[in-house]
């Protein structure tokens, strides 16, 4: 991957803090409050907080670099062959927020051609932010952090958000391989990732994102040690599916990949 | 349940309120710093935390109750027939805390003659404390707070901490109640309680608790307008077995203990 210059991506970075720090300030007084919800085409919630997010977030985009493309959970693809392209997904866990559950969060990444390079994990309710930069590092609330030392499925502790996520082909595969684990969890959305990028947890693997759900993890887990991909051990792009597995080390990542292609 | 006498309660809540600041002041400097880890005999994890919490609430009683009984999760049972008895669970989901999640608690319980009258849910990481009493009302963060209005499980949103609480017997009867649901969600420990306190969440259904994991939530969850009892709508007390409900309402708990029963 060809890198854009370090001076660029530091003005798109310090351009994407400022939306994640609007995005905080519009969300946090709902979260709790009355909100209005309503359902998609696909029956997932959506809030009036995550449209106002997504819509800032755009204008912003508009205002600034306006050949850049835009890729949102609530409006749609703008541009996606351009050049650099933002994806949005104003508030990761909308059932939790719903909820009154602290574990929602904002996502913000910068691709260029087609390869995420910044990604941004809000965190408002628990005030934490992780930021990485593709081929540089990753950061906890500013400090660097780094993917825990852990290799092995059967020392690893695993999440997925919830057991609901898989399709029952991929549920088997779920089973043999989050069985092999030390230890599977459930619960989390985005903030799996986070953690696994912070240290804290070493594997997660999960069916059913969407491109905004998981571009702006790639960055944050890369530059901190980890490896995420597909299920087939595929790098993430605006076109992959929906299943995701990532892991603090490429030695627990391939027992992984081996671990689901067991069954094939 | 005759109650004791409320200016009593209240000098046992100003002390409990004291030992789970203490409490905090405790745990918190350990939550993702190296933790001593090892695995009691039922294989569940434990922290030196747990046991250095604990200690600290049991000596505390012993000075300034010392004709109390206590009930901890890491030291055992002692004097538990007295008039009064304290619960302690010193980290609920020792599992999230190990693994750098917020979302563990310290649950601290009285018992009068064998029924929860006070109880303590903290949060240490959120700075979110719930405190209930029994025949008079729940706060949060000092503030009186209610469950929902939700009658129904068709509208209830319901929490489990994870389907792997359950036997495969145990797992049927979740499987028939959640599914009944409008949402069912994973995750959580004592903080799904908390949430349902505080009117966000509708339901709770597990198993596998122990005493001090659900006698604490009693009074948080019964003083604020809330039913919880055992999977067959029995108070909980001492020896309950570790299957648990929790409903925002009389009406919803009804329909999930039925829903329970159609098994039968």
């Amino acid at each position: 991957m060809a890198l854009p210059p370090p001076s660029l991506i530091d003005g798109f970075e310090t351009f994407a803090r400022g939306i994640v720090d609007t995005a905080r300030e519009l969300s946090m007084p709902h979260f709790r409050g009355a909100i209005d919800v309503s359902l998609k085409d696909d029956a997932s919630p959506v809030t009036a907080v995550d449209r106002m997010v997504e819509a800032m977030v755009r204008e912003r985009i508009q205002a600034s670099y306006p050949e850049h493309g835009v890729l949102g959970e609530e409006y749609g693809a703008l541009r996606t062959d351009a050049e650099y392209v933002w994806s949005i997904d104003p508030i990761d866990g909308t059932r939790s927020f719903i909820s009154g559950w602290p574990l929602w969060g904002t996502l913000l990444a910068l691709l260029r051609n087609g390869e995420p390079v910044i990604g941004l994990i809000d965190m408002p309710v628990l005030g934490e932010r992780w930021i990485g930069r593709a081929g540089q590092f990753s950061t906890f609330n500013g400090v660097r952090c780094q993917t825990s030392a852990c290799t092995r499925l059967s020392d690893a502790t695993l999440y997925a958000t919830t057991p609901d996520m898989f399709t029952a082909e991929e549920s088997v595969v779920f089973e043999r391989v989050s069985r092999a684990a030390r230890t599977r969890r459930f619960g989390g959305d985005c903030y799996s990732y986070a953690l696994l990028a912070a240290g804290h947890i070493d594997a997660v693997i999960e069916a059913d994102l969407k491109p905004y759900d998981y571009l702006a993890l790639a960055p944050v887990i890369e530059a901190a040690g980890g490896v995420i991909t597909d299920w087939q051990g595929r790098r993430l792009g605006l076109n992959s599916g929906g299943q995701v597995i990532a892991a603090a080390s490429a030695e627990l990542h391939r027992e992984i990949v081996e671990t689901i292609q067991q069954g094939a």
